[in-house]
């Protein structure tokens, strides 16, 4: 296992010359190791230069990594004895929870012995241990959880966050999201200038919450220097839509859009599977449409988008559905291998640093003319 | 047009022995008042027992009126020379809008011609104006609006509320938001004991906003007297799943949640159109589930489900879409005249006042004991 040694500080690096080392939380997840594991060697068959590096009790994952030829060599394996459950407080996992799988995940990131943690585990509990163990960026109050939505943009999909990191946020949380957000379009899907919109239930400006309308102003101020397209005002029908790129709200909103979604979507498509059955024609018509109708589920099949990113910390997490399968592990592990190859972190950073002193000398100039 | 002069008492009792009268803000749509029209002569076609009070421009109306006949000797037309725009603030409606279509037809119901008031206009100016109008039912502090929407559930919808009549909704408003949403599941989708599910970002009791934890040991305490089952707490998901018969949530998610879902259908809906054309053999494939497909989008077509109801008022009120077409329209009508047919007003107010007084009980015998 003496290549997952590669020096990280290489991996971090937008073309990275050795191997890229992602560290895998293999406990907590709905289905237990045995799917993380199965996800990790579907990810390490289609990408040769990723190392793992697993956490959990060794006994059990050695048996599952064995069974694996494509993670031969590949994975080294870190004991960890606890698991943290889906009912466990995360203040509790925070006092208690050095010995879990999810902490030691989070450490190798810490350690710089990986650069990319993965966890199907407990959200509000990751989101904490994940504050503590890599502390927030300079500049950022509260980290949010940002996901990939499939929408009407040519590039397939919009970037919306808070997900669900925090339930609250004020208008300065909420630039911080327009920026962090604005960072993650331009490195992930290859924007150059995302259009950044901000949620609410009117476009018209007088429509909305207080902290809606001073986080308008805001936005609208920092959007030159910070290189995105400020579109204003969005609604719920714009998150799969072609507005703008990027969907800012707090995180309370955000995590029910998300899951309204993801609801209406997977009832759609059991819906569908119905009509297919129902007359003897619709099934020869089923047959015939085979193709097509796997390339529209590819595309919005929930588990191919699988994975929120945790930003605003020292260190890039990606979130993977609790009851992901081994397609939605594989897919969350992707994410975190192109955040990797990219140097998404160091540019998060530098884009929080500067745009926190660019407002300052805004606020200071504004200051001096008053 | 004497066939309008029906008495309204008689309207709306349970099994009504006379016609139906409906008054309808012809304009305010985004389509106009042809639209409305055409939405009316569909609707008159299928119910012979509907007529209807027409508001707006005489001149216009009547000889739009003129072209259908299913609405011949069936619409009483009353002149208002002014509009209702998307961009008049609420607040302005209400103190100059008296002119408006918009006031016109809310007086019909207020007045007692008619029983049930849809209009397509402006959402936030018809909720104000509805509540200065027809006035707020004792016991309810917010009035909400209630959508219908598509489910895993045999009846095949669930209610949700609020979806915008205020962005705003605390512990005592949820409450209410549980009663008359259940009461409207229980006269609209035939359900005797509707389960309620309150929404939040997760189903554990100790995630989620203050005001959430208290509405949901309201809730609780008040579904054995009004006959619900509450399920405690719900997530985006269920609001198109079958945990729960009734979704109960403050106006600004709930608006979110609704455009999302809307949204989220509709790209869906392209990309299967496009799916089809995609190979000739899915060409082939589309013709022959040309009818299952039919049948699947009659099921999720936002149009068919058309019409938020204003609950929480003296008489009810169907908000359309800005944007329906004649469809659309029709299946406002549609909803309109079945609440007025089943009575639903009048079990509505008996509910709220019951379980006002009820709780009044509750808090008086708790502070007896303490």
């Amino acid at each position: 296992m003496s290549e997952t040694d590669t020096p990280v500080s290489a991996v971090q690096a937008p073309e990275p010359k050795g191997r890229i080392v992602l560290s895998i939380d293999a406990m907590g997840g709905d289905r237990g190791p045995a799917t993380v594991v199965a996800g990790m060697a579907r990810s390490a068959r289609k990408n040769p230069d990723i190392n793992f590096i697993l956490h959990g009790p060794r006994a059990e994952l050695e048996k599952l990594v064995g069974k694996r030829r494509y993670l031969a060599d590949r994975v080294e394996i870190r004991d960890a004895s606890d698991v943290v459950t889906m009912d466990d407080k995360p203040s509790q996992v925070v006092r208690h929870g050095k010995q879990t799988s999810m902490w030691s995940a989070l450490d190798a990131v810490r350690a710089g012995d990986a650069s990319v943690c993965v966890s199907c585990g407990n959200t509000g509990a990751l989101m904490a241990l994940s504050m503590m163990r890599l502390r927030k960026l300079p500049g950022v109050n509260r980290p949010a959880i940002a996901v990939l939505w499939p929408s009407r943009n040519p590039q397939g999909f919009n970037v919306m966050l808070d997900v669900g990191a925090d339930i609250r946020a004020d208008e300065s949380d909420l630039l911080q999201y327009a920026l962090m957000g604005s960072s993650y379009a331009r490195n992930g899907l290859h924007l150059p200038r995302p259009r950044v919109g901000l949620l609410n239930v009117g476009t018209e400006e007088h429509k909305g919450r207080t902290e809606l309308k001073a986080a308008h102003e805001m936005i609208q101020t920092a959007s030159e220097a910070a290189n995105f397209e400020f579109v204003g005002f969005v609604e719920g029908g714009d998150i799969p839509g072609d507005r703008c790129d990027v969907i800012v709200t707090d995180g309370f909103t955000g995590n029910v859009a998300l899951k309204t979604g993801e609801g209406t979507a997977s009832l759609i498509g059991d819906l569908l599977k119905e009509a297919f059955k129902f007359t003897p024609l619709s099934r020869i018509a089923a047959v015939l449409a085979l193709t097509s109708m796997r390339r529209l589920k590819k595309r919005i099949d929930p588990r191919r988008v699988n994975g929120g990113v945790f930003l605003g910390l020292n260190g890039p997490v990606v979130k993977s559905h609790g009851s992901a399968d081994a397609t939605g592990v594989s897919a969350a592990i992707k994410l975190a291998y192109q955040l990797a190859l990219s140097g998404f972190q160091d540019k998060i950073a530098a884009r929080v640093a500067s745009a926190v002193s660019l407002a300052q000398d805004a606020a200071e100039r504004e200051t001096g003319t008053e």
